[in-house]
């Protein structure tokens, strides 16, 4: 099992145990230019730090070629302990420049974003994003340990708290109708730390399990994909655009486009559709760039390139027959563009 | 276990077995462009191959990004098959760009050189070149099947062939007195692909009993290492001079300063450093080029960067007590100089 440390502030000694139980030759910092200034000096003091740009637009090859000269220049070696703490590109790019440093070096996640807790703590998943096409190239890798400081989500922009908040949405549609009027009770109340982590919780017991019963995503995991399929198709069209669309957003709206088909491929009830949008989608996410039909194929192709698609000929979702019900469907191409047609309805796209 | 199929030629419909296994959704051929002509159509009909140019020089993070790009543009999934058809270069980049693509995809390996048969079958490493750094980037991932076709042995050029010998000679100090002088007989004997297969299987059958007792070389495996200390740095310093020294000629010449070392550190008697020399490093392979006691700091530098070291201030050599009885040995870098001075003086260089 994953060890997550969730506290509100970051346990500095128990990350110093976490880390002698490897016996580090020498232990590097990896951070990025928006969360340097903000990290304790328990943390930084006395270790080399490697700084990268903030942004997903630096989660790529070059970005971590240039952590690779780093841990070179500063003699890690493969018992060496790398720290990677930030958001989720920190630990998407540092996860598999670790995983891939001499063939492997241990190293521990300090997830300082909602959504990189929610996302990306459990399931030992390292990537960059490679020819345009979201974390096509990564490992399956572990860390020794993630910790979640809760506060750090205090200085987060609004935008990143929501995206992260659109994988804890995903958790409770995935865990039962009661989990769902949480988040809406939540949304009513208001976001903080304070209202945010039971659900957290939650969430990180769902993943736990089911990662547990399949590491490697060859069955049961792929329901965690909930609203990824859309959107990561939504993330590829807004990074060609030069748009700036955060994960949990678009996979805020992949959710919607899941629903729309649960209920036009598997009977869900059209009022989940409109609950999602009343209650969820319009009070608390910042919306979608409007597309047209004419956008329609390019959804479509960048759905196809899904590391989770059997083939090209087949979409894979995951849909609901009811809430905490998932159940993994092939669909055709042909589905996309009705489906697409009532998404735009609904948003007024 | 690994699986090795070793035969004359290749045995595509075992291939085609193994490969069914998995059930591919599509099957790729990698190679390069030395072997490429000379692959048979039963491996290649109706398969799309990716042909990447022939050369150490260009198992690099470019190479390595062109291959990614390759799959993508072929559609490739998680669940299409990568077979990785050359030699030791091929295999490393090709199993390295399978086990990150999509966060890996499975690959068999097809070894058309006696280096890829005897160094990189069994145990699972891939890896890239990078900052001039041999197999500094890389994973341990294991291909579904090694394929050995020793058919292939005698397209090889004369240098290729005695590159694979260095390592059948290391794994015959490995294991034995007696292996040792099964080396001598079939060197005098001359090499052919039929004197060369019982040495490679006893080689092989070495390489998998020490594999599985420590997959990620923890432990034990790190005698396979033997004479890779200084013939790395040997090849760091050639590619670095842009001249070409085939890995298993580095690690022939390696052997001999683990020899002297052992004389000197562990009181191995000095006639096998003699014999080393008489009997097979003169009698076969090519000389090294000249190097002065102005390269010395270079080359204690490379063998600084190897992998295996526990920190910078201490070199890890895989010394021999006797033949069969390796013993590794923490070595501070001023030892380094006084062997290599033995070392130039036994090859007059």
């Amino acid at each position: 099992m994953p060890r997550i440390i969730l506290s509100e502030k970051l346990d500095c000694s128990r990350l110093a145990d976490i880390a002698a139980e490897v016996n580090p030759d020498k232990t590097i910092l990896l951070t990025d230019s928006n969360v340097a200034p903000l990290l304790p000096p328990a943390l930084t003091e006395g270790r080399p730090v490697i700084t990268m740009p903030a942004g997903e637009e630096n989660k790529n090859l070059d970005g971590l070629a240039a952590i690779w000269r780093s841990l070179i220049s500063l003699d890690a070696t493969r018992r060496s302990l790398l720290i990677n703490a930030g958001g989720g590109v920190v630990g998407d790019i540092g996860g598999f420049a670790a995983s891939t440093f001499k063939r492997g070096m241990p190293f521990i996640n300090v997830a300082t974003t909602l959504l990189a807790a929610a996302d990306a703590s459990i399931g030992g998943k390292t990537a960059i994003d490679f020819y345009g096409l979201k974390n096509q190239i990564g490992t399956f890798a572990e860390p020794l340990a993630t910790f979640i400081p809760t506060a750090a989500w205090a200085t987060l922009p609004r935008l990143q708290l929501l995206s992260g908040f659109g994988e804890i949405v995903k958790a409770a549609y995935l865990l039962s109708p009661q989990a769902v009027k949480r988040v809406i009770a939540t949304i009513d109340e208001g976001l903080s730390p304070r209202t945010i982590r039971p659900l957290l919780d939650d969430a990180l017991r769902l993943k736990s399990q089911i990662v547990e019963e399949d590491p490697f995503e060859h069955g049961r995991r792929a329901i965690l994909n909930l609203g990824h399929t859309a959107g990561h198709a939504f993330e590829s069209i807004a990074l060609r655009k030069g748009a700036d669309l955060p994960h949990g957003i678009a996979v805020a709206y992949g959710i919607l486009l899941a629903l729309i088909l649960s209920h036009t491929s598997l009977g869900l009830p059209s009022a989940e559709i409109y609950r999602y949008v009343d209650r969820i989608l319009r009070p608390l996410f910042p919306p979608l760039s409007p597309f047209t039909c004419d956008d329609y194929p390019d959804i479509i192709n960048a759905m196809r390139a899904d590391k989770k698609n059997p083939d090209r000929a087949t979409l894979r979702f995951i849909l609901l027959r009811s809430l905490g019900n998932p159940a993994p469907t092939s669909l055709t191409p042909d589905a996309i563009p009705p489906a697409l047609d009532i998404f735009r309805d609904l948003l007024s796209l």
